[in-house]
């Protein structure tokens, strides 16, 4: 057995992380002949010069909106970005699309995501209103409100599950998670992806490029697709009204995918029945939205990954990053 | 082959059963020699003395609530209870304990029910509220009420499903679906009934006798049991209370088998966290009731099967018995 050459690495996190976590940080570095230099937050401004890799880890983002880093992300970047070494920030988002990152970005700073460590949360919310939707608690909900014993009666009774086609554009780990959880529910799935070659667990795949063949056949349309420069105002109100008439929609990806007043449009005048809505062109939602006080709409405050176990995927995220990267 | 003795055979059924379904039933009848003679409700007061056989079929329920029959409940009854020779009243209710039914039973008429007609879109309905509120939807719905952007946070976040002990008592057709569903989410479930013997899917199945061991480890308890003297009130206040605090309660069986002055102080306290209720000890539920107003009680109107697809499963509810009859 050889010994490698004995290193140090720089590590700024969060105070919380270094309390819960760093013993095992420390064990991941040390097996690899690193030893891990711990500066918590609190204790980092002293240290700038040694800090060479910064994790940004999952409770220093609350607070913040997608849009406007919080206090915390604040403190936090105040340090990273004055760290001159720095040289790799991972961190809690699976989007790259965040404020904060951007003066990383910008000067070469190796900037990696939490991929995956939201999709099964995410799905499980858009599966949640999908099925909770089409079993009539949208109407239900909507008449306990107004304390009104309301059946469903006749043409209105919800249509069977099985009877219902899902199109979820977006074939990455949210998609496939929402097309698992779906067909095992019963119901039809396909997925809109770059390429059509077949992507399991979906009945049928289509490419981006035939999207406006495959809306006309769609119950429900579900957005899990990055935004791009190619993919911002995708669903636009040509789109909209390419959807078979009563269409629902959810958006757990951006609000900058759909043209967010064409869809309110849509709503109000009946032709899109009802969606779920996690994402907004402007977070947090404006008070003087009326996509507030639409019954049949379902908002959910970019908040649709919320889940106990996130904060210890994200720090899992970075321990497997942190092997590879010293591995490497 | 053989020609059996020609009989007739007098149904009386809906106008729109008739319409819709009439040469069907013929074609059953005929298959095994029997002449049927459909007497459709509106042209049957003057063919009493013809009827053998009635069909209480689902479209004829509308307007009634559980212990109110509606006008086309009454109009039915009125000439099924008038029909000297009636020998089988075939009903599209799961449960006996209607009052329409009382006459035909006291006069020793046989009463069959669909039976399973309703279980897969009850269990839907039961595991969309489950999977939505434990999602947050409760907090979020709640939250877009008043306008405001209220992420779940911190303690607040959503447990992961996998880590969610649900407890469905009763195992029959909705019990069973319920557990299937909910282990495709990757919950954990467990069943309590008659006996403990082992009953896919569940992890585990528990006696009734062994109740109050199991309340403890729930997080959701699910009543899908019917309703017989021994279960009337079997949740009650001290059973409530051995539940795990912040549990939740999904009713979808009859309102009786729960106390639910009991389970409105619970709900009120925030020992019990939250519920999905479909039936009610009096339905309608009545103006006054405070389980109304409570935002973290999702209330449906005993219209939790509802969907496109009854109407039909109850007439091949019915046809299978009138084969089985006729073979018999």
């Amino acid at each position: 057995m050889t010994m490698r050459p004995r290193r140090t690495l720089g590590l700024l996190l969060s105070d919380a992380v270094d309390r819960a976590h760093g013993a095992r940080l420390d064990q991941v570095a040390a097996a690899r002949g690193v030893a891990l230099q711990r500066f918590p937050l609190s204790r980092a401004a002293a240290a700038l010069a040694q800090i060479d890799v910064a994790f940004f880890s999952r409770e220093l983002y609350e607070g913040s909106s997608l849009r406007t880093p919080g206090p915390l992300s604040d403190a936090f970047f105040r340090v990273a970005d004055a760290a001159p070494r720095l040289r790799w920030l991972h961190v809690c988002s699976t989007g790259l699309d965040l404020p904060q990152y951007a003066s990383a970005l910008a000067r070469g700073v190796r900037v990696t995501a939490s991929a995956g460590v939201t999709a099964i949360s995410i799905a499980q919310s858009a599966v949640a209103a999908i099925l909770a939707q089409a079993r009539g608690f949208d109407h239900w909900l909507a008449a306990q409100a107004r304390r009104e014993w309301a059946p469903l009666t006749g043409a209105d009774k919800p249509r069977e599950l099985h009877d219902l086609r899902v199109a979820v554009i977006g074939a990455g780990a949210i998609g496939c998670e929402i097309g698992r959880l779906l067909k095992a529910l019963g119901m039809q799935v396909v997925a809109v992806r770059r390429s059509s070659e077949p992507t399991p667990p979906f009945d049928d795949t289509f490419a981006l490029s035939q999207l406006d063949d495959v809306l006309p056949d769609c119950d429900w349309l579900v957005l899990a697709l990055p935004l791009t420069p190619a993919t911002r105002g995708l669903i636009d109100a040509r789109r909209l009204a390419l959807l078979r008439p009563g269409a629902r929609i959810v958006n757990v990806a951006r609000g900058e995918l759909v043209d967010e007043a064409a869809l309110c449009d849509a709503l109000v005048q009946g032709r899109i029945r009802g969606a779920y809505l996690d994402t907004f062109v402007q977070e947090p939602l404006p008070q003087a939205s009326p996509l507030w006080d639409l019954p049949q709409v379902w908002i959910s405050p970019h908040n649709s990954a919320a889940s106990q176990g996130h904060e210890e995927r994200v720090v899992d995220s970075f321990v497997r990053n942190l092997e590879r990267c010293l591995d490497a």
